[in-house]
């Protein structure tokens, strides 16, 4: 059965729409239910209408961009075909599930999304009984479809479950332990890989090359009505962006081989895929036999059915009556089937479709804006942010260090490392979605010479934990890492906040941990920390620092496990009540603050010093100037952190406290045994009671109580 | 070119030689270089001595066996082709080290393995500059050994890099990812894949199956002296074991397609498939033709070849010339190659052939032991294993609770699950090496009414520890965790214990943490976390209990967050200095001793009162307790666990204390800021301090102070 061509194409846009758009047949949608009787037509300009619809919206709220226009059309095509809820739908990372969001009665709440009391970015079991599981980090929807479905079966229902998970997030080794499950527990389980445009882009492995190969093919493994597959030609058209990027791909991997082909097949196949590439050559499908020759030789192994899956595709992600008649067929199906489709990202919104890394992502939309000034990178930042800290100084040592290297599991431009990719393309290194890999290729680095820069967030290195503590701390090797995002995150929400980083390095052994409380200490710690011969972290937060001029030339010093005393009231040498406050990290200026105001304000009548330390450590904490504290005559220590108290670097303070064998009281600021939902990143701090406001009120009581 | 036989087969042994073996080709090699003037025969024949060496020395030492015996001569071929040191090797898990050991200089030291200040159990940097990565958790080996070639091609340095990873261990996710990212970076890396019999007796996963499809193809893909890859044939006897195993996989998948086929096809391939099964069958080999057409239709997807890598193989591990010959060829790749080599764990010893998971480590031997006593599983034991205790919890419980499921990752027999396994087969889930998974899949199985216990050891939850924040915890989904092995571990040493979890789960919301201190206690906090509807683990140690009998009926509570005043002294009514202890897990009996001594020794004579309270939780800390000692005049309290100090139990106590605002003297004993090497469990706990006499005078000195 040849692949139908799409009825009618999706409608293009290129602007941003300022006005709520008009959408008949969406506004009637209210669950899946109302998608049933819709006829194809119906669904193609509902596609338009959810398109417009999420542009809008989208504009309104800002968030994640790109996938979420990439998605309209499967996103249809799955809840027409399934009985959500009762069918079980799983996204993968779940910024692509705006529309799943708009399909599932969350519609007026969309532009909502990501403001305090609002939708949250990604799929949360609490908001919707369609969202089947909380999501945010990436390469989770296998193994929990997996799960779903394995409890089904013993529970003798027939829900069927289905994972949507992107090429991207397929790289991520946990995709990789569920399939290989999934097929040893002969579960019924339909996995649809969203191959979207970021493998063009981002060519990054040797998975997202298999999948263009698979692509370029020019063949699909379709299904029939009745549930038999069958291999299909599929057009392919050089006048495809996408096209031409797998045709040259085609035309490298060709290369390669062309030596081992029979000469005549192999000058046949380079003068054909020459002159598809030729610079005017008209649009034109790819010879049947050149195809069937290219597929025979080249692509024959395909990585799911090699290990054990059902394969279809792959088809095209916006052809909407293709998806509905696959997706249809396919649930006669039994056991573990992968639905390859291919989708654009930013799809149906042209400047997006031709920047797809820039519009991965866009902040709100300022009231005149037209649609070429949105993506979120290209809009003017009033200070460095910590990542361009980073950034900054890693290309400065990069040039004097010819032996740094540095690695990012698929956060090249959320570390900020643009730059040094630029700069240094052979000591960059971007392993794909793959932080276990990523912590351990730079021990191994380390082994053998080189000094490597790991740059993650914190969120993220609890993915690369056993490896830290295994693979770098117990070997006692010299890796440094850049750990970004520490903290509350804002808008992301507590899937994204770095908040257990502490905890979680304190303990291990061999590890040093600084924690910084502006632009120049970041820049002057990430230098400590490098200099440093061993395993050294460096958390700073998101987001934009005080404004502080980095003065690279300081002659300051900053040693290892010392901490700098940034202000001290004036009767500290005879006041009765002494209170220490250690700030770790950019809680410094408001602790400061609240400090000054407790001393000038709330205790100026009592006969209360104050004295604050940015504490710069966390391992080794500054046991000297605890020990001078302690002698001084300290009756009252407060540490602040951005982390949660549990195990926190107040934890750290006390410990050291117990073993001085020293009465004194202690109070940890910190964040309590709660995740902390998605909010300004200032609404979130107030809600710690970790603003300036929050410290002093705490403080004060500490001193009263 | 047609695969060569061996020149001759290796030597099989029956018995475990309790005297030192003559071994003069053996005693000759002190390192790598002297294999190289070495003839074919004499490899051969060092094999030979090796294998009869390594049995010998795992006798008197105990440790794992079955894997080490399996790579005698792939050990051999590596050393004598490569040049070590300066070409690296790296063993993934590395419990197939031992004559990679003894190859490298360590051959006299190796009887000494696992001891006190001998060998250790794995690969170790410091221990040999032949040991090139530290390893003992799975699945790291590629990523640590692209991260050598990646350095060395910085550096100009022509070294090259081998990893040798079994297929239990590439089941891990960073396997996966390593592989995808060493084609991304087109490195020269060799990954020898040591396919050995645990993909028959523990055929777990699609890739497991794959590997044995590619095995039984009859086809191996291999290389000539110009370095051309060409297609070959492998004979397969029906004689062989594996073979008649593969043949039926074979029969069952093909089972699968024959509806598929061409009707003649099929019937052909039926009748061959079943002759060769058929019970008097002679040795014969599989018909070309049919493996042939067998491998065309069934088996043609090579998942190496798809993710692209050079794939040779698969090839008899135990053919040494072959070996040799196919190393030596090798080196002329460039890229990324993948070897495939298939060995037989416990090779040479024919009880370790017919039972590889018995075999897997074994015990010391006893001075008059033949080898069909030698199994450790076989060892008697005096008290119950944790393990057991929470095996038969398991299935306890599962009788009462149909929805219940297990789920382990690759550790059936380590974590006490046989019999839950064959019991309840269909509710139990052996994953495969994938951590990752294992606590997802039981995150999306609670979200579908299914309630699962995850067992898993401490060590090996740092590899999900993501996941359990992410995916269990912030969706407070109802999934119990059985975490053994926590504490230290003895003889396995510092890459196996599990020393940081309390830190690392302490700190994640919405999770309840207890430690048991006996067998009773296990049992019935294992309960009681059950019963709790929401995330709970259970911590317990490796090894034995005391011997206490397990009550199920008992009516005893064990509310929770409430702890158990174990003893107090006469006088603590009246006292003026009262020292409070707080014992977590298993530390509560030793910690008892040392406080009644204390009491009726050491601070018989002053005014000390003594009161000693198994904490059963960590989380929630019973607070009400603490407060009641503070209400009671309590004024040193004393917190001891088998964890890291840095963010453990005793750190939430102090925490508590500072929140409390009360002025008390607190003294954290555990494990300091540093990892404890192998050795006996009693000799671990000696030297931090943590065994009676260390408490004891710990105590002492908190007290004195």
């Amino acid at each position: 059965m040849p692949q139908t061509s799409p009825v009618r194409t999706a409608k293009n846009f290129c602007e941003i729409p300022t006005q709520r758009p008009d959408t008949p047949i969406l506004d009637r949608v209210d669950s899946p239910a109302d998608l049933k009787g819709l006829s194809c037509d119906e669904l193609l300009q509902l596609a338009d209408e959810l398109r417009e619809f999420l542009l809008y919206s989208t504009g309104v709220s800002g968030g994640h961009f790109g996938a979420n226009l990439g998605v309209v059309e499967l996103t249809i095509a799955l809840h027409t075909v399934l009985n959500a809820p009762k069918d079980k739908l799983v996204w993968d990372v779940g910024h692509q599930a705006y529309a799943h969001k708009v399909l599932t009665g969350r519609r007026e709440r969309l532009p909502s999304i990501r403001a305090k009391d609002g939708l949250t970015a990604f799929p949360e079991r609490t908001e919707s009984e369609y969202d089947t599981f909380g999501v945010g980090h990436s390469s989770t929807s296998i193994s929990a479809a997996l799960g779903m479905s394995l409890a089904a079966r013993l529970r003798g229902d027939d829900s069927r479950v289905v994972a949507v998970i992107g090429d991207g997030a397929m790289t991520g080794g946990m995709a990789f332990e569920a399939m290989n499950d999934a097929v040893q527990q002969n579960a019924d389980l339909t996995v649809v890989l969203n191959d979207n445009d970021m493998s063009i882009s981002q060519a990054i492995g040797g998975f997202s090359r298999h999948l263009a190969k698979l692509w370029q093919r020019g063949l699909a493994m379709d299904i029939d009505k009745h549930g038999n597959i069958l291999m299909t030609k599929r057009k392919i058209s050089t006048d495809d962006r996408r096209v031409r990027h797998y045709l040259h791909m085609a035309n490298d991997a060709f290369g390669d081989f062309s030596g081992k082909l029979p000469s005549k097949l192999g000058d046949k196949l380079s003068e054909t895929i020459g002159s598809l590439l030729g610079k005017n050559a008209p649009s034109a499908p790819l010879p049947d036999k050149i195809a069937k020759k290219l597929a025979d030789k080249l692509f024959a192994d395909n990585l799911f059915k090699a290990i054990g899956f059902t394969y279809l595709g792959p088809f095209d992600g916006h052809d909407l009556p293709k998806l509905l008649t696959v997706f249809e067929r396919a649930k006669q199906l039994k056991g573990a089937v992968l639905i390859h489709v291919h989708t654009v990202k930013g799809k149906g919104f042209l400047p997006a479709e031709a920047d797809p890394i820039g519009y991965h992502a866009i902040g709100k939309l300022p009231k005149s804006a037209k649609c070429d000034n949105v993506p979120a990178a290209a809009q003017a930042q009033p200070a460095k942010k910590y990542s361009d800290i980073f950034g900054e100084w890693l290309c400065d040592t990069a040039y004097a260090q010819p032996n740094l290297t540095a690695i990012t599991p698929a956060m090249c431009e959320g570390s900020g490392m643009v730059g040094f990719a630029a700069k240094f393309p052979e000591r960059f290194f971007d392993v794909a979605i793959a932080e276990q890999h990523a912590v351990t290729l730079a021990a191994g680095m380390a082994t053998n010479g080189i000094k490597p820069v790991v740059a993650i967030y914190s969120t993220f290195l609890q993915r690369g934990y056993d490896q830290l503590i295994h693979d770098v701390a117990l070997q006692n090797l010299d890796v440094t890492f850049a750990i970004d995002r520490a903290g509350l995150v804002g808008e992301d929400g507590a899937t994204h906040a770095g908040v257990f980083d502490l905890a979680f390095m304190r303990c291990v052994p061999n590890m040093l941990i600084a924690a910084p409380s502006d632009e120049h200490e970041c820049y002057h710690l990430l230098n400590a920390c490098y200099a440093y011969q061993g395993v050294a972290a460096v958390r700073y937060p998101r987001g934009q620092g005080v404004g502080r001029t980095i003065d690279k030339d300081s002659d300051e010093r900053f040693e290892i496990g010392k901490a700098r005393v940034a202000w001290r009231s004036d009767n500290w040498q005879n006041a009765r009540t002494k209170l220490a406050i250690c700030a770790f990290g950019t809680r410094l200026h408001d602790a400061l603050a609240a400090a000054k105001r407790l001393a000038s304000e709330g205790l100026a009548n009592e006969d209360v010093a104050v004295c604050v330390a940015d504490m710069r450590w966390v391992k080794p904490l500054d046991s000297a100037l605890l020990d001078a504290w302690l002698d001084d005559g300290v009756t009252h220590i407060a540490t602040v952190e951005e982390h949660q108290i549990a195990g926190g670097a107040g934890s750290a303070v006390s410990e050291y406290v117990a073993q001085a064998d020293k009465l004194v009281r202690v109070r940890h600021l910190g964040i309590g045994d709660e995740f902390v939902a998605h909010a300004s990143h200032a609404e979130q701090l107030k809600a710690c009671g970790l603003d300036e406001d929050g410290i002093y009120r705490s403080l004060e009581r500490f001193i009263k109580s």
